[in-house]
């Protein structure tokens, strides 16, 4: 298997509509089930306090070339990393990944905050989060929690 | 947009050849990046005590039907729910997304601990695990515990 094709579920709406790399924290998120989908796929999910979302990064270009290293945001004090060691856009594939708070669910519309996608993202997933599927006492390296601190600012 | 296509960059090997809900705790895999990407993809990622892995639940039909609820395991003594408030195979796409512990890098094979993907899974994409983007306290019914009983032994 060389490729898939996926299917875009639904699609965030926010007030985002820059790309810009920190405030994320206020920021709250409506996704909203396609029509082709029950809004019964949501059913019970209000009994989780937070979802992971996997969406797409559509507003980078799909041919845009992605180095095998960087420095993260390409500060030259921070480290030159493989892209696969850091979380930002420049992967092979443009997806996001990030855990959201629930506010709520009102028939096809998942309300949550803390979702760091531009508004208009396609999002290819959701999944509760259980507690067993944390990992357990993870260990990073220091530049991580000085790229992040305004990241979740807002 | 209402599909994607995503390239497999990767494919998981280990010794767990059947599809079964449990004991995935022990299980060693290695994640072999394709010769299409260079090994520096996955430099400096030993600083890092964990990944997110998304891969492809290949093993099942592309056109099999999804339900919009069901019952995790199909077990009635477990509430009816939609799927998306379920981490199951059952989702509109065959995504799985699980956090592993990382044991060592070697050139572009990068072996993990405690991935619940079987032999052969194509990988979509790899990120180092952030404590930062971790949910705050998160919060479950009671049944996902029961649920996950054996889950990661083994």
């Amino acid at each position: 298997m060389e490729s898939i094709s996926l299917k875009t579920i639904a699609t965030v709406s926010n007030n985002r509509k820059d790309i810009r790399d920190d405030d994320w924290g206020a920021i709250i998120s409506e996704i909203t089930l396609h029509e082709d989908y029950s809004e019964a796929l949501f059913e019970g999910l209000e009994t989780f306090s937070h979802v992971e979302v996997i969406f797409v990064f559509h507003r980078y270009d799909v041919d845009r070339h992605i180095p095998a290293t960087r420095h993260p945001r390409n500060n030259p004090e921070w480290p030159e990393l493989g892209v696969l060691a850091q979380r930002s856009t420049h992967h092979p594939n443009p997806i996001g990944l990030t855990s959201a708070k629930i506010l709520g669910i009102d028939g096809r519309i998942l309300t949550v905050q803390g979702l760091d996608a531009v508004n208009g993202s396609p999002v290819l997933d959701i999944k509760p989060i259980y507690k067993e599927f944390l990992p357990n006492n993870p260990q990073q390296p220091q530049w991580v929690s000085e790229l992040l601190k305004d990241y979740w600012q807002g």
